[in-house]
């Protein structure tokens, strides 16, 4: 249902972001990235988690040089985050980065950036232009021609198209556009107006979001508006916290508007004053059980017989508890009725089979 | 910055939905209505949280007698969710009940309806008519007068169509609706287009979003987006859970959009391979601190002091960390420095000094 925007598109190592591919979900690490085997070990984890692009800081030189230590233990494309100082780029280019994050208007010499950007074209090594909303650029005044205060928004935007300029005007194209900030609203409304000025990918996220419990449910509505709009090519959520989170959320925003498919689904009732059963143990104990399941089956959990098969027509299987018994539905046609205590079983061995014949 | 949809306003006791009154949030109880003591204990743990509406089952006549027990015991107004039996409704209604969630299309004989109606209508009492995707009538069969098979969405909106003409037919207009699915696409669409048609205020929702994990991602999504279009005026977050969660994810997608204020915001950095502080451990331990706190404080808590204060220029306060030290900052400046093991002190010190000067 969700008419996406037409992109160009980049190829980050295998990954290709933009140009109608499926949304990317990347992270970054938190570990020191000079500590190679900490940064490896973190990142194995966000890969076996689903991670498709990892990024990591590259603040000094020894860190630059640990790149090619990393690459060769991982998996996924690797980007690094470079500010300010291009011999950090041009080491981890040379070390065998996928990516650059980066921006080149914050390098003063013109001749550094286009030894950056030179070496970034042999290798065609994307760059992302990510513009935060609170490190805008100080000769962005916040004025419009007109006289008028310029909104966050707009000087986002005018901030990453200066730095877009610069890429241009040294023939170079392979760019991805990010423009975070923590206000949702501004964020949003910089990527609708970036999306009326270039074709190029769009990587959404909602800066210095929080710790998991508010930075997840801001990054939803921040990223889930933006990709509903059919804007973003990948996202980051970030997190104060285990980036592993950050994919787990990243995968739950785009399954909620159908845009990826990332293991199992579970429909579950808020249960009320007509549930007879334990709902939410059981609920709570399908989820623990559907962890480790690849495949994307939908699973009901529901609290009345009456509604609930209805209510979950679109999963696979699911159980809707009564007064000391459930019944077992596929579907939403009911299949068997079992008591109470054997809901959880019987439920779990119909997940089981599902999984087989769908293997 | 968002432009909201102007709806008809309602009153539901003392809080008015609609007409651009600030979005509402409500949740419902998922203790046995018919237990007065169980469902008042959880009714005040939501209204302490911020809960402004209740609604809570009544499944039964012995429920709908509760009412009256239950509604002397709180200060938040308190919705009955009643099915087919319009007795249930009649006893709600005479029991004292602010609002009714009832379908009146669900009760066959209209004699019925109009006992209902008229006794809302005498008391003032608000219906809302809520139409989930799972539990549509078997008379809309999914067929547009063309032959085309007709959307879930369209007809979620010809089914709460079809309700609302029953009251309109019967002169009755304190009208809500909401238009529930699990599948978010769906959700937005129905309310999209049902904006088009009436202007009854809308109470939003994703059904059976699932567990607090994943649940809460998808509501953010849904509520979020329509939010965002300026739909919505009052919201439902729905959890397999404490409903206290509800009202927590309720708030913060509400924060993520600038519709509400409700204690403290924390704009945290996700922290990376620059952060030479235990930053998350810091984030932590502040979110902890600030649980207590009412005032909508906004908190900053980053992880380098190049970027820190800029970026966080929208908080209150806040503290950056560098290399074994750390900066306070207000408003974007910096105040003063700290050692690493005094910043957590330091920042709660001036998170105390701020809530002084602002009480």
């Amino acid at each position: 249902m969700i008419k996406r925007r037409g992109s160009k598109p980049v190829r980050i190592g295998t990954v290709v972001v933009g140009g109608g591919a499926p949304v990317v979900v990347q992270s970054m690490t938190n570990t020191d990235t000079r500590d190679v085997g900490a940064t490896v070990a973190q990142i194995k984890r966000l890969d076996e988690q689903g991670c498709e692009i990892v990024r990591v800081a590259v603040p000094d030189m020894e860190a630059a040089r640990a790149i090619p230590a990393i690459k060769k233990a991982i998996n996924i494309p690797l980007v690094a985050d470079v500010h300010f100082d291009y011999r950090l780029a041009l080491t981890a280019i040379a070390g065998g980065v996928d990516a650059l994050r980066l921006n080149p208007g914050n390098i003063q010499d013109h001749q550094q950036v286009r030894a950056v950007v030179s070496a970034s074209k042999e290798r065609e090594i994307p760059i992302r232009i990510g513009v935060n909303a609170g490190s805008l650029p100080p000769n962005l005044a916040g004025q419009e021609p007109s006289g008028k205060p310029q909104g966050v928004s707009e000087r986002m935007v005018q901030a990453a198209l200066g730095h877009i300029r610069l890429l241009e005007d040294m023939d170079f194209d392979l760019i991805k556009v990010s423009l975070k900030a923590f206000d949702v609203p501004t964020t949003i409304a910089a990527y609708q107006r970036m999306a009326e000025l270039v074709s190029y990918p769009f990587h959404l996220g909602i800066t210095e979001a929080g710790t998991p419990r508010a930075g997840s449910i801001r990054s939803a509505v921040g990223i889930g508006t933006l990709l509903h709009m059919g804007l973003g090519d990948t996202i980051r959520v970030s997190l104060t916290g285990d980036p592993v989170e950050e994919v787990i959320t990243a995968y739950e925003i785009l399954k909620a508007l159908n845009l990826r498919e990332h293991g199992p689904v579970m429909i579950s009732c808020p249960t009320c004053g007509r549930t007879e059963i334990d709902l939410v143990g059981l609920a709570l104990a399908v989820e623990k059980r559907l962890e480790g399941i690849d495949k994307p089956i939908k699973v009901a959990v529901m609290g009345c017989v009456v509604n609930g098969p209805g209510e979950a027509r679109e999963a696979d299987v699911g159980i809707a508890g009564g007064k000391g018994r459930g019944v077992i539905f596929r579907k939403g046609e009911i299949v068997r009725t079992v008591p109470e205590s054997e809901l959880y079983p019987a439920l779990l061995a119909e997940i089981d089979k599902l999984l087989a014949e769908t293997s």
